[in-house]
């Protein structure tokens, strides 16, 4: 018999309709004979419909407040499930991020995860309970409610999994897995089985939204087995798990890519120390986040310097990096905002040379040119026009024979 | 400086426009002087809402679920008024009755209050904020969340004043105070400045809805002045609190009427021990309450009996009454679903003779016969046909003169 924890976002619960077919699926685990744990985030719409409540009565409210305002999004879905269940004969209990107790920091709004007492959630389990949590929420030290900022549901389920050294953490959600790349570009694509923690963080950040970083890096750290799984379909989903050393990696586990990206360089910088952060200091200030960053030498004891942002950001970017070009006599600042980002994401090219000359080979004989190239351990990134993202990332899936298990 | 608990209902805080006028009157409040422990009910209609959520998932809901449903209601309105003080310059503080502490026994949506650590608050109010609180909420010595059941609002205040020693309770409605009588009827019906608890325990479960029932048996135990007045209009409301041995009680306070009534009698049932539990027994199995019970001698060793119930009740309760009357071998039932009681109360009463005389004067003078009497120390209420209700009502108010201070 397997403890195992499982998370329902937003859409799975969005419905009385559908608490009650999560209900159903529950029952058939029990069934089979697991200890289970569920973690709710709020029903759809629910989070943001409050967050313009509290809009109407303060234009900054208090993080304290918030928490306290947003925390009953998944009160109110906690106990419409366990409701659900009792109403088809199965035990439930609920349990709120205080109850429980999820003990956070007192970064209201953005909290983290300090510890958990587990203990009420042991007590109800024993008692052959199904055993339902509030996503998303805690309480400090001394009480007050906290909430753990966006897609914190993800980061209570993979706490709760660590603390109750839980089998396996379930994250259902609207897609039945992770891809080896959108199957809406390569219809070829296949389903992962599984992949490891850093493959999926890369493939994450690069757009792949399935996961929050933060959870996966939350399992990561403590070793708990993450599956992504759908609400509305059956299937095995994927594995996200820690490299297996009895098993070959396969060398390339997807494409990720990034539509809303935009480039911006300043050329001809007077090389000195300091210069990046002269250059990304007022861009940082003006809380705009920046990707890709590549520096190269120019000509005559000058420098070049790139960095990409999200394109909502290129205009606001551009004239702020106009105004520091100036001041640090660069000869020019160039931009462009249709370019988007392709990667090549895989464990297995730590030990496989020549990805990098495959990637790049593939792209040359579709006549692509390459803007930027960035690399880490496990993927390779470049910088192509957006008309060519489509086929980018087709040839690259069929290069690496990503349809192929 | 004096500290005031102040109550705002459903009605007081229904749209955000009206939880920023309650904000406005606290600060006022503040700059008075005054240290504030304010008490809120959900917006109005949300328990509804709620409660139409949980019976969509089960016919049933369990208590323990429906409470941690139904206390995100004021969990959600102390956040926005907290919000709103805020957005004003006033620092505040919210408390759900699980962060209060408020104690209740584990009765899950009818819960009593067993204690309350004031420690919180105490603090919170040292700090020079306005203290808002959950109404309607506490949790159990497990920490489970509970609900002290409909109009629990009032209770959390007065408790929370009588914990506190609290100067004044003072529970803000949408009606300016208690009146001599329903001012519908009687245009010159004069709002009282005070009544004491026995009085408004009378008038309220007699029809003059202002205050739940159970709040003011709370504030007479722990002796808690208790005021009522108007969200919506200036005005000192009508204070509720003990006999003042140095004022001269009025005789009568008011006279409150109950238009919803009909009365059942049984006629000719053979007169032995425990007939009267016979009689009602069948009709409070099937949870319809009693309100008037009268027996009287009839002929031949037998006896009449009486009793009022809700009009809604009339059908099933004849129906009751009449299989019963068949198995005690009773000669007769009839029924009158088109009557009303119309009582006179006040403490003065005990030391004047003479009201129940005069009271029947007045009505034997505008012709209004009397179906049926019943007394209690401060009150007498009496059965008349329904038609003539209003006349009875101000031929009363004006026999015993009471738009007069």
């Amino acid at each position: 018999m397997a403890l195992i924890v499982q998370k329902y976002g937003g859409t799975s619960v969005g419905t009385v309709e559908r608490i009650q077919a999560v209900a159903k699926k529950l029952i058939q685990h029990q069934k089979q004979g697991h200890d289970l744990v569920v973690v709710l985030s709020a029903m759809s719409g629910e989070t943001n419909r409050l967050v313009a409540l509290a809009n109407e009565v303060n234009d900054h409210p208090r993080g304290r407040e918030l928490d306290v305002l947003l925390s009953t999004g998944e009160q109110v879905t906690i106990a419409l499930l366990c409701m659900a269940l009792e109403q088809q004969g199965v035990h439930a209990n609920s349990f709120t991020g205080s109850q429980v107790r999820i003990l956070t920091d007192n970064a209201h709004n953005k909290a983290r995860i300090m510890g958990i007492d587990e203990s009420n959630i042991r007590t109800a389990l024993a008692n052959g309970r199904i055993v339902v949590v509030a996503g998303f929420q805690g309480c400090d030290e001394h009480g007050n409610i906290t909430t753990l900022g966006r897609g914190g549901s993800d980061t209570t389920a993979v706490a709760l999994a660590a603390a109750l050294k839980a089998e396996e953490c379930q994250i259902y959600t609207d897609v039945d897995g992770v891809y080896t790349t959108d199957p809406r570009v390569v219809p070829e694509a296949r389903r992962l089985d599984r992949i490891t923690y850093e493959e999926m963080l890369e493939m994450a950040s690069l757009g792949t939204k399935v996961l929050q970083t933060r959870s996966v890096e939350f399992a990561r750290n403590y070793n708990v087995p993450l599956r992504v799984l759908s609400s509305f379909t059956e299937g095995g989903g994927t594995l996200i798990a820690a490299e297996d050393p009895t098993m070959e990696q396969a060398v390339i586990s997807g494409i990720a890519f990034n539509r809303d990206e935009a480039k911006l360089t300043v050329l001809g910088v007077p090389d000195h120390p300091g210069i990046a952060s002269q250059i990304l200091g007022p861009i940082a200030k003006e809380n705009i986040e920046v990707d890709m960053i590549i520096q190269n030498t120019g000509q005559d004891s000058t420098t070049d310097f790139t960095f990409t942002v999200h394109r909502n950001d290129y205009q606001a970017a551009l004239k702020i990096l106009q105004n520091t070009a100036e001041s640090l006599n660069a000869r020019e600042v160039t931009g462009d905002n249709k370019i988007t980002k392709v990667s090549v994401v895989g464990v297995g090219m730590r030990s496989h040379a020549g990805i990098a000359n495959t990637m790049f080979e593939t792209l040359a004989n579709e006549s692509i040119n390459i803007g930027m190239i960035s690399t880490s351990e496990i993927k390779i990134s470049v910088v192509v026009d957006e008309k060519y993202l489509e086929l980018a990332v087709r040839s690259l899936h069929n290069a690496f024979n990503l349809s192929q298990a």
